[in-house]
This record gives structure tokens, sequence and C-alpha cells, in this order.
């Protein structure tokens, strides 16, 4: 067994699916997970469910002889979370986390403790769903999905291996990247594209107080803004911890979309042609990459 | 049979699509299909399928003793093809169209007649895929789908009738709508989502010569995207031909987003959530709409 007791801080969709492929991967032999009072219905349910064997409200007991703790809360609860970890932080566990940000993430951990501890390693699955929470996890959730470790200058090699291995046992393509590469690549493939669905689902939402616009929108808006049916708190988190990415990236877009603007009002099919031509080809070298 | 003979202008997937349900719906006894000799392959394997009967390269062949005239080219080309059309023009037949935009086809119309005839029904089905060509085409293509009927001010109740009876004999849900309110919620729902899609993977192919953003986009870029695949040469014709109403819209997006830049920079949870919220609700409404 790579762990003797994992503890899952969050056992929400991302968290739970964690707990179901590590068991199935056996790569601990316990699996406990910590949560809210208010959260208690979902950790029964993951407890019923055989996602972790036991639950706790009180960290002490939580993190108590785990040797691997990952923080699986919304990112902009990493703070208070590292704080509550700070009293009964172990040198000898490892420790990690799935924020969608990571800069914000080691802002947390600096803040907290005044340092960021050596045996803390931020990492990023790229998986997900509109679904939250455990009734939603699945055990095959990053098989052959995209996960992203953005080491510290302080972590240490041997933390670092030991989360490199475990996500690579659960069948997730590992990368290793720089906090700000990491921050720049999800703002531009992830967080902008959700903050567009939801200004144009908004947008058209007050334009429309009868619903008529919805009423005559087909099967390519449904999948152009199916992201907007996403979480709106979490991604509040993600947005404002991300904030310079987005906001440097929204100005971009206002960039090009005024040039669009501009080709339509002299006609320039010539230039229209390029972009959507471009776009196109781009998009299938993604769907080449994705589904390879 | 509601027609004898229906000549179907442009045997793609829209075209083909009609072709199919047509017969199926035992809506006419003859269909052929128009196309240039170009197109040679694509009308060739349209009649080896049975989609249609036969095809022409010869407008006056094509057209006649048909009773139901179809244009299912881009809507681009439609002054072109009316041009065509005219020196053949039956007042015994009705015409009708598929195009995206309604001004620009009545516009055309104008042009070439000088007029408006009576019996030119412009119509638009809601409903397409990225793929094109008779080897898309599909009988229940525009089974529960919406159409609209753009009549202008001088259409005849009968020709009206008519095609609003043969749309929905094929089972599309029809809807009667003015000319500039069509091009207005159209722009909203379906325009400016694909300008958008568009927009955003340029911008980044072009920040991102090895792909390397793209390699690590999820599930969700790829819904979002997907209208980026669409026919880029359609869609430059669909643009140019909307282009008012999709300036205003993204000049109103631009707005929005200046907006939410504006609420990031300042930390405002408050209205980022509301926004957020708001986009969600709106989208499950059209879901409501959309999967009833």
């Amino acid at each position: 067994m790579m762990f003797n007791k994992i503890c899952i801080i969050g056992v929400g969709l991302i968290g739970g699916s964690i707990a179901l492929a590590a068991r199935k991967n056996k790569l601990c032999s316990n699996i406990v997970g910590f949560g809210r009072p208010k959260s208690r219905d979902n950790l029964i349910y993951a407890q019923t469910q055989g996602i972790i064997d036991s639950y706790y409200f009180d960290m002490d007991a939580a993190v108590q002889d785990a040797d691997c703790i990952i923080i699986a809360t919304p990112v902009g609860t990493t703070e208070a979370v590292l704080a509550q970890l700070k009293d009964y932080w172990s040198d000898t566990a490892v420790y990690t986390d799935v924020g969608s940000t990571k800069a914000s993430v080691v802002e947390a951990a600096e803040k907290v403790f005044g340092f960021i501890p050596a045996n803390f390693v931020p990492a990023h699955p790229i998986a997900g769903a509109e679904q939250s929470g455990a009734q939603a996890a699945i055990s095959d959730l990053f098989l052959d999905k995209r996960l992203i470790i953005t080491p510290t200058k302080v972590t240490s090699p041997g933390s670092l291996g030991l989360i490199q291995d475990f996500w690579q046992q659960i069948g997730a393509l590992v990368s290793i990247m720089d906090i700000q590469h990491h921050d720049a690549v999800l703002a531009a493939t992830s967080h902008l594209p959700h903050v567009l669905a939801y200004a144009l689902v908004d947008l058209l939402a007050r334009k429309d107080e009868q619903n008529e616009i919805f009423k005559y929108a087909a099967g390519g808006f449904k999948d152009f803004t199916r992201i907007a049916s996403s979480d709106p708190g979490m991604w509040l988190d993600i947005c404002l911890a991300n904030k310079n990415e987005i906001i440097k990236l929204i100005h971009q877009l206002q960039g090009e979309m005024e040039n669009i603007a501009q080709m339509l009002e002299k006609n320039d099919s010539q230039q229209l042609f390029h972009i959507f031509s471009n776009a196109k080809n781009a998009r299938q070298r993604f769907l080449n990459f994705y589904e390879k």
C-alpha cells in the first residue's frame, strides 16, 4: 500500500472520486473524510456507500495518523482549511490539494504558515462535471485525464514523487508545471470560457424577460452554454482566485471581438473567413489531443 | 399528396434532410435536386441513396412543373439563386427557403424582382449539425424542432398556409414571426455564440503556437467550442447577412464583460455571484423549453 490512511477534506465530487479511485487501485488501507456539520448528510451518504470508512467534524481526529491529507474543498476555502490543519501538521505526512487555481493556494499557505511547507504539493486534476457532492463521485473520473502538479521552490522531491505516483496509479496523465504558467493556461481554457458563458446567458436573460429568445435556441446554444450551469459559488471562488489572468484575457477577447465587429462593418470577408477557419482548424488540433 | 414535384436547390444537409422527410411523410410524389456541376458527386450520392429522384445542373429543367421550390443553399447565395429562378418563376408554385437570416433573403428578392413575389415564403428551420452535404442528411432532422416562417407584407395566405402545413407534417414546431424580430432573436441565440466561439478559439490559437493551451483543455472547453467547428464559409455568409444585429450584440456583450472585469478588480463577490446565478437559472429555463 502506498498510504496507510488518507484523509480527504471535503468529500464532494472530486474528493469522493479520489477516495473511490484510491480504493479501487489499492493505494491505501483506510480513507476518512472531514467535513462541516452542515454537510453531515453528504458524509453519511459517502460512508454508507463505502466511499470513505469514517468521517469527522473534528480536524484533530480526522488527520490523526494520516500519512496523506488531500484538500478537496472549493479553492476559496483553502486558507481556512490550512489554518485548521496547521496545529496538527505532520512532517511525516504528505499534503496536497485539487484547487483549480494554484498561485492563490500557495499564497494561502504562505499566509497561514509564514512559509510554504516542503511536504505540501499543490496539484490540479483537470476533470469535473456540473454535478456536485459525493453522490456524483465516480471511480474513473480521473482516468486518462490531465493532472497538473505545480511544485513550489521548496517542495521536497520525496513529497512531489509520492503525489505524482499516487495520481499516476489512479490513471491520470501527470504534468509538472510552473505555478504562474498553470494559472495562465487554465484561465484561457477553463476560467475565461466559464466567464463568457455566464456573461452571455446573463445578458440574454436580462434582454428577454419572457424567455422568448431561449425558446428558439437550439443544440449549438445548449452545448455552448453548458458550463453556465456550473456551480456559481465555486466559480466565483475560482474567478476571484485567478482574477489577474482572467481580466487580462477578458481584455484580449474584447479586442478580438472589436476587430470582428469592425470586419463585419466593412464586409471584410477575407479577414473574417481567416479568423473562422483558423478557429476551426485549431479546434481540430484540440480534438486530436483530447480524443487521443 | 400535398405536392406533385418538389425541386430542392442545394441538396446538402438541410436540403437532403427535407427531401428525406418529405418522402417519409408522403408529401410529394417526385423530388428533384438542382446543384452546380462542381457538386456532381454529392448529387449522384443523393440520387443513388434515393434522397432525390433525379438531379439537374440546368434550372429550367429542374423547376419544370415543380409546384414547390425550396432554396437550401448558403444564405449568401440566395440572390444569385433567385436571379436564376426569375426567368422560370411560376405563379402557381410556392417558393420557400431555409436561410438562417431573413431580412437579407427578402432584400435579395426585392433586388432581383423589384418587388417581393407573393408566393415566396421565407422560412428558417432551427436545426443543423457541424456535418454538411447529402451524406449527413437524415429524415428526422426537423422532428420536434422549431421552424420559423417570416411572411412579408405581401405573402399570400395560400402560400403561407401551404408552407406551414408542409413543415407541420414533417414534424416541426412552426412559429410565425416578424422578419426583424427573427433576425434579432437568432443573432442572440445562434449568430453571437458562433462569433464568440470562433473569436475565443482564434485568440487562444494565436497565443499558443505550440498547442500547449489546448493540451490542458477539458470537456467544458470541448462543448463550449463545438460550434467553432462549424463551416467557416457558411457562417461568414450568415454573419454578413445579419451584421447589424450581431454588431449590436457584440457591443452589448463587451459591456457585460467590462462590468465583470471591473467586479473582479474590486472583488465584488455579491454582483459576480448574482450574474453567475442569474445565468445558471436562465439556462435551466432554456433547458426546460428545450427538453420539453
